[in-house]
C-alpha cells in the first residue's frame, strides 16, 4: 500500500500564451491548471504514492474540469468540497533570454479563498495519511484561508503526522507585516521548512547579509546563517531550499541547500535549458517530500529533489511529469539526452 | 466625415472551445473578447462609422489586450478608462445539434462594474457624437454601473444625441424586481427600444400571450401587443426585435419585428446554418441603428439589420465581420453562396 | 454511495485526421483513447455512478495514458492490468454528407488479447457491484479474451449481479460462424442484450425479412419477430436496440426499440447534425444501464438512453461528456438548442 | 501500365483561413497547392491512371512545394519547367450558410504566365499520352500563356490524342471579348467541351434564356440550346457540363448535363453537405475524363463524374482526394455515410 | 500629448514556417505583417508615443488586414492610401543553430511601388510631427517610390522636422550602383543615419577593412573610418549602427555604435537566446528614435534602443512588442529573467 | 541522368507530442514518416540524386500515406510491395536539457517483417543502380527480413553495385549473439561499414578500451582500433562513424572518424542546438553516401557528410530536408545564421 501524502491549496485555471508570444500578441491560450500544493500532490501520485489534494472549487465546468485533470494524473480528488463562485486564474507569458515570463494573477474572491473550515472532514482526509503539506499561498489568500490553513496543521499535527510548508511569499497577495505574523502562527506547527532567503525574509522576517536575486548570484553563506535562526527559532526538523542562478529566463543554474540542524548539505548543480519554469520550486518540495517519506537521508532526499525538479524545468505545465525512473536516470548521472528507445 | 456612435459597456474576454468540445476535454481556448455593446461599436466600424466604445479596463495586459482586440476593427479607443482589478471573463463551448452552447460567466468584480462616473467626461465623449447606444446588462452589474449608465444616458438626451437599448435581460446578474426597477428608471431616456417578449416581460414587467422560447415557435400576436404597449408607456420612436426560432443549436430561423407605434413589419425569414451565434442580437442592433443613422425608413432598416445579423451567425466571434458590401449583396438577394471570386 | 457498474473490454488509441481530411492528407493526429466497455464505464461516471473499467494494457508510457484518459473522467482504473506488448490503435477519417466515416484498425496482438484470467480478481472486481457489461468485441478479440469474457460473467451472474451484452458484430476480427458459437455460449449468462437486427443475425444466427442497412430505411417489423425469437432462446430480461436512419455522414435519425419480452416501445426520434458519431451506440448502452440501474422503467430508460446517445453524436470523441442535466434538459424537450448561459 | 493524361495550367498556392475565419480574423493560414489542370491530374492520379501536369514554377522552395504537393499524389512533375519570379497565389476565405466563400487572386506575372513555348518539349510530355486536358485559365493569363495552350493543343491533335477543355471563364483575367476571340481559336483542337451554360456565353459567346445563376435555378432547356449550338460550331465530340444549384455556402444540389450530339442525359442530383467546393468543377472535370479514358459510356463516365465531384465537395482542399473505391461505392448507392470499418 | 513620429514604407504579409519547419514541410503559415518602418511606427507606439505610418495597400481584405494588423497597436493608420493591386509577401523559414532562417521575397508590383506622390498629402501627414523616419527599402521598391521617399524628405525637411534613415540595403531590390545614386541624394534631406559598415558601402560607397559578415566577428575600427567618413559628407547629426555578432541562428551577441561627430560611443552588449531575430534592425531604429525624441544624451538612447532591440530578438513577428517598462527593466539590470508576478 | 541509389528497410509512421510535452500530456501527435533507409533515400534526392526506396507496406490508406510522403520528397517508390497486415508505428517524446528524448516502438507484425523475397524483383530494382544501402535495423525485424536483406545485398554485389551498411544495433529488436551471427554474414557483401564502437562491439563483437556513451566522451582511441579490426575482418573499403558527444538533450557536438584502412580522418566538429535529432545518423550516411557517389575524397565526402547531418538537427522529422545548396553554403564556413533573404 502506497504512503499516503496530503496537500492543501488553491489549484488555478493556468492560462498561457503559445510560443514565445506576448499576451497581446496571442490568439489562443494552452490550458492547464495548477497550483504550489496541487502540483506537489501529482508529482507524488507521479512517485508512486497516494497523493490527496484538498480545496475548494466552484461547482462548474471549470471546477470539474480542475478537477479532472487531477484525477488524469491519479490524484485523489474526493475531498476536494464544490461551491463558490470562480475558479482562480492566472496568464502566463513564457519568456525567453532577457525577457522574464510574465504572470497575471485573477484569484480574488475564488472559491477555495471562501472556504470554511467546516467544509472539510480533517478526521477523514488524515486517516492513513503520512504527511501533510501546505503553502505560504494558501494564508495569504484571505484570512478564512488562513483560519483553514492552520486548523488543517493543528489536525495533522494532533495525528502525528509529518508537516511541511514552502514559504512562497506573494506581495501581490499580502503585505509583508502580515505574513509574518500569520506565517510565525502557522510555523510553529511545521515539521519541514522549505523556502530560500527571500522568502525567510518577507514571510518570517529573519535577515542576513543579502543575495540580490536580480543578479543570479547566489549567497550561500547568508543563507545558512537565516537557516540557523530559522531552526532556532521554530525547531523546525530540516530546513531546506532550491537555489535557482537566473542567468536568463532560458537558462538556470539549479541546486539545493538543506540542513538539519547540524550540518548543512550543497546537491549538486544543474545547468538547465528551460521548457517551463513555473511550478519549478513545488517539484523541488515534491521531491523533497517523496524522499524524506520513503526514508532517504536529507542528502539524498535533496539530491532527489533537486534532479527532480531539474527535471520540471524541462516540462511544459505546473506540474511535474517526470517518473520515478527518470529521476532515478538523472540521479545516477545519466543527464547526456541520448535518445532513449 | 463619417457619423459617430458612441456605446457604453463591458468588454470580456471571451475563452471558447475549439471544435465543438467540451470544457472538459478542451486543452487549449480560443481567445477573443466581446460584449454587447462593445459589439455594436465594432459592428459600426465595420459599415464605416465612427465608433467609440467607452468602459473601463484594468491597466494590465488583459486589458490592453481587449484594447487592442477593439483597436484592430477601427473602433476609437480614447476614452476608456484604465484601473480595477479584472476584465470579466465568459468561457464558451460551441453546441451543435440538440446540444446547446453553454456560457460560463466569471464577471463579478470587473473593472466596469466599479467604474465611477467621474472615470469619464461625457462632453467630450459626446462631442459630434450622433447616437447612443447601451443594453441592459451595463446597469445590471453593479449599482455603480447603473448610475454610469444613467449619467450617460442623460448626457446623452441632453446633447439631443438619438439613444438607443437592447434590454437584454440577464438573470444571473439581477433579479426581475431590480432590473424593472433601474430599467424603467432608465428606458425614460430611451428613443429606440431593442428586445424581444421575453427581455420586455423581465426587464420591464410587460406582459402577453407568451412564446414558449424553448419550443422554437413565435407567438407575433402576443409581442405585438407588448410593442404596443411599450410605445405607450416610454414613449420610445421604434420598438424593434429579432425573431430567432431555435430549430437546434445548429440551424435557427432568423427575421426581425419593429414597430414605429403605428405600423408593424416583418422582415424577410432567413434560414442559418450556424457557425457562431453569440452576438447576434448585437449585430441586429449594430444593424438597424446603422439603417437609422444612414437614414433608412425603419422597415429598411430592419431589412438591413436582419441581412447583417443572419451573416453574423457564419462569422466566428461575438462581432459582426461583415462589412457593408457582404450585407448589400445579402440584401439584394444573393444568399446562394456561391464563391466570390 | 453511488451505485457501481463494471465493464470489460478493450481500450484503443484512437488516432484522427483533423478537420475532414483524408488520411493522405493529415500531418497531424488528434489523439483521444474508446472502446465499446470503457465509453460505458466514463459515461455512467459522468452521471454520477461508479463505473469501474477493466482491461489490460501495456507498460509503457502509452499504456498510461489510457489509464490517465479513463481517470480524468472519474472511471475506477485499480483493476486495469498492465502488460503485454501494445495498446490497440484505430485511425479514423471523420466523413461528411455521402463520405463515410472511414476507420482503420490496427488491434491484434494487444495487452488484452492477450490477458490471462488469472490477470483479474474477478471477486475483488464484482465486489459491492450492482452491474456487468461486456460486448462482443471482447470475445472476437482471441480465444483467450473469449474465455476471460465468459469467466466474468460467470463471476457476475454468480455474485447476482445483473449483465449486459452490446452485441457489436465485428465482421474484421471473427467470421460469423465463430461468432455465432461463442456469442451463443456468452448470452446464457445475459440480462439485457443489445443490439440491431444485423448484429443479431451476425453474432447469433437469428433472420428475418432484413433491412438494407445501406438505405437508411427501417423495417420495425422484421427486427421485433427478431427480438421475440431472441427472448425466446435466451430468456433475455429486455432486448434494446437503438435505431439508426443514415441520411448521410452529416445528418441521422436516431431513436431506439426496446422489449421486455411483452411490450415493444419505441421512442422518440430526433434529427441530428453529427459532429462524432462514433461511439454512438456504447452512448446508447450506457443511457439504458444509467436508466436500469436508477429503476426506471424500460421504456423510460430507452428515452434517456436515446436522448443521451443523441447528445453523444454531438461531442468529438468516443466518449459521452453528456452529463446527467444535459440528458434531463433535452429529455424535457429542450432540444431547441438556446445559449445555456 | 495505366493510361497517360497530360494536363497542362498554373499551380497557385492555396492560403485559406481556418474554421470559418474572415480574412481580418486569421492569424494562420492553411496551406496547400491546387489550380484547375493540376487538380485534375491529381484526381487521375488517385483513381490509378498516369498524371502528368506540365506548367512552370519558379526555382524557389515555395516552387519546390508545389511541386512536392504534386509529387505526394504521385503526379508525373519531370516536365515542369523551373524559372520565373513567383507562383500564383489565391487567398480563400470558407463561406458558410449565407456568407460566400471568398477568393482574393495575386496572380500576375506568375512563371507560368510568362512561360515560353520552348521551355517546353511537347514530343516527349505527349508520347505514349492518351488524352490532354487544360482550361480556360491557362490562355486567360498571358498572351504567351494563350500561344503555350495552343501550340501544346495542336501538339496533342497532331500525335491524335483526345483533348478536352474546362471552359472556366475568369472575369478578373480578362475581358469577354478576348476570351472568345481566343476560346474560339483554340476549341477547334477540342474533342470534349466542358462548361456550364454561363462559361458557355462568356467564354465563346453562345446565347439562350439564361439562367439567373445566384437564384440557385437551373434552365436546361435554355443549357441544351447552348450545347447544340456548339457542337454544330465547333464538332465537339462531347460538351458536358456540372449543374450546381446554391442553396447556400453550405448546401448544394450536384448533378451533370452531357450530350453527344444526339441525346442529353441529366445524371442522378446529390444534396451535399459542404466541407470545401473549390475545385468541385476540376472534379468533375477529372471523373469524365477517367470516365471517357476507361471506356465508359458518355452517361456512365457523367454518372462517375458528378459521384466524384460530390464527394470532392466534402475534402478540404483544391484536389479531389477520393479514390476509385470511394466513388464506385457512392456509385452502387451507398451515401449512407455509415462509419466503413 | 505625445509626440508624433511619421514613418513611410512597405508593409509586408508576412507568412511563416511553424516550430523550425523547412518550407518543403510546412502545411499552415503562421500570418503576421511587417516591414521595417511599419515596424519602427508599432513600436513607437509601444512606448507611448504617436506612431503614424504612411503607405499604400489594396483595396482588398488582404491590404486591410495589414491596416488592421497596425491599428491593432495603436499605429494611426489615417494617411494609408488604398488602391493597387497587390500587398507585398515575404515567406519566412526561421532557422535554428547553423541553419539560417530564409526568406523568399514576393514583392514586385506592389501597391506601395506603384504609389504617386499625390496619393499622400505631407501637409497634413507632418502636421504637429517631431519626427520622420524612412529605410534604404523604400527608395529601392522602383523608381515611382524612390521619387515619394525624396518627396516625404523634403517635405519634412521643410517643415523643420527631424528625419532619419535605416540604409537596410537590399540586394535582390536594386544594383550597388543604382543605391548609392539615390541614396546619396536622399542622404542629403537627413538628419540620423542608421547603418552598419557593410549597408554603408553597398548603399553609399564607402568603404574601409571590411567585416566579414560571415565569421559573426567585429571589426570595430573599421566602421569607425566610415563613421567619420559619412559625416564628413552628408553633415549628419549622427551616426549610429547595431553591431550583430552571429555566433549561429540561435544565438547572437548584440550591442550598438553611436557617433555624434565627435565621440564613438559602444553600448552594453548582450548575448541572446534568439526566438526571432527578423526585425531586430527596425527595433533598434525605433529605440534611438525614441530615446533622441524624448531627449536622452545620445549614449543613453544607444543604450536604450539595444535593450530595446535586444528584447525584441525573443518576441515573435516583425514588430516589438516590448513595452517602456519592459526596456527601463531591461536597463536597470534586470536581465535574469525571474518570472515577474 | 542522376545517379540511382537504392536502400532497403522499413518505413514507419512517426507520432510525435508537439511542444516538448510528455506522452502522458499530449492530445495530438504530430505526424511524420521515417525509418534509417527510407531516411537515406529522401536526402539523396533532395541532394538531386535518383533515391529509390524498397519496402513493403500494407495495402491501407496508413501505408498509402507513407508511400506519399516518400514521393513528396522525391522518392521512387516504385518498388514498394503493399500488403501485410500494419505499417510500423514509433511514438517519440521529444527530450530537452537533461530530459532525453524517448521513444516507444510498435514494430511487431508489420507488412515489411513479413515480407518475401519474391515480393521484389532485385534485378529490375538494381538496373542501372550504383549504390545499395541498408542498416543492421532491417535484419533484426524478422528472420524473413534477414533473409531478404542478405538477398539484396548479393543481389546488388553480383551487379558490381557499391553496398554500404548502417549497423545501427537495436537491443530491442534482437539479442547481440543474434546480431552479431545474422551481421556477421550480411557484413561479408559489404563495401562501406557505418557504425560507432558501441554498435560495432553490439552487432559484430568487437571490443576495444570502451566509451562510456553516457558521459559524452569520446574515446577515440578505442573506436581507431576498433576500426582496424573491421576492416582486417570484412575487408571493408571505408569504415565511418558520426561522433556525437550529447552535452544534453538540446546541445551535442557532432563530428565524425572515418577510415580508408590507411589513414583516419577525423572531420571539423559543430556544437549543434538541436531541434530534433532523430535521424541524425542517416543523415551522415546519406551525405557519406552521396559524397562518395559523386567522386569526392573520403575526407572530403566525411565533411559533407557532417555538415549535411549537422544541419538535420536543426530540421524536424526523421528526414535531412538540407539541400545541397544549404550543406555547401555550411562547408565553405558559413554557420553564422545570418537571415538569407
Amino acid at each position: 500500500m502506497a504512503k499516503k501524502a496530503v496537500t492543501l491549496g488553491e489549484i488555478m485555471l493556468r492560462l498561457s500564451t503559445p510560443g514565445f508570444k506576448r499576451f497581446v500578441q496571442s490568439d489562443s491560450f494552452d490550458v492547464t491548471y495548477g497550483g504550489g500544493e496541487a502540483n506537489v500532490a501529482t508529482s507524488l501520485c507521479n512517485y508512486g504514492l497516494n497523493g490527496v489534494f484538498v480545496t475548494r472549487v466552484p461547482d462548474n465546468p471549470i471546477g470539474q474540469s480542475a478537477i479532472n485533470h487531477l484525477r488524469r494524473y491519479g490524484v485523489d480528488t474526493q475531498f476536494i468540497a464544490r461551491g463558490g463562485d470562480r475558479l482562480g486564474i492566472y496568464f502566463l507569458e513564457t519568456g525567453a533570454s532577457m525577457r522574464a515570463s510574465q504572470v497575471v494573477y485573477d484569484r480574488a474572491n475564488t472559491a477555495i479563498s471562501e472556504a470554511k473550515i467546516s467544509d472539510f472532514d480533517f478526521d477523514k482526509i488524515f486517516d492513513g495519511a503520512d504527511w501533510f503539506h501546505t503553502t505560504g499561498i494558501t494564508p495569504a489568500l484571505s484570512d478564512q484561508a488562513a483560519a483553514l490553513t492552520e486548523a488543517a496543521l493543528k489536525a495533522a499535527k494532533t495525528k502525528g503526522i509529518t508537516t511541511s510548508i514552502d514559504l512562497n511569499y506573494r506581495k501581490k497577495l499580502w503585505s509583508k507585516e502580515k505574513a509574518r505574523e500569520v506565517m510565525t502562527r502557522l510555523c510553529q506547527y511545521v515539521d519541514v521548512c522549505i523556502g530560500n532567503e527571500e522568502d525567510a525574509h518577507d514571510s518570517l522576517g529573519f535577515t542576513s547579509e543579502g543575495t540580490d536575486v536580480t543578479k543570479g548570484e547566489l549567497n550561500l553563506d547568508g543563507f545558512k546563517d537565516v537557516c540557523r535562526q530559522m531552526i532556532d527559532k521554530f525547531n523546525f526538523k530540516y530546513v531546506a531550499s532550491s537555489l535557482r542562478e537566473s542567468h536568463s529566463a532560458s537558462d538556470n543554474g539549479w541546486s539545493a541547500l538543506v540542513y538539519d540542524g547540524k550540518e548543512f548539505y550543497h546537491t549538486k548543480k544543474y545547468e538547465i535549458r528551460i521548457v517551463d519554469r513555473v511550478g519549478g520550486g513545488d517539484s523541488f518540495a515534491s521531491g523533497l517530500i517523496y524522499g524524506l517519506m520513503t526514508d532517504k537521508s536529507l542528502p539524498d532526499a535533496a539530491e532527489f529533489a533537486v534532479a527532480a525538479s531539474a527535471l520540471k524545468h524541462t516540462i511544459p505545465g505546473d506540474m511535474n511529469h517526470a517518473t520515478l525512473a527518470d529521476v532515478e536516470t538523472l540521479l545516477k548521472g545519466d543527464g547526456s539526452g541520448r535518445v532513449q528507445r
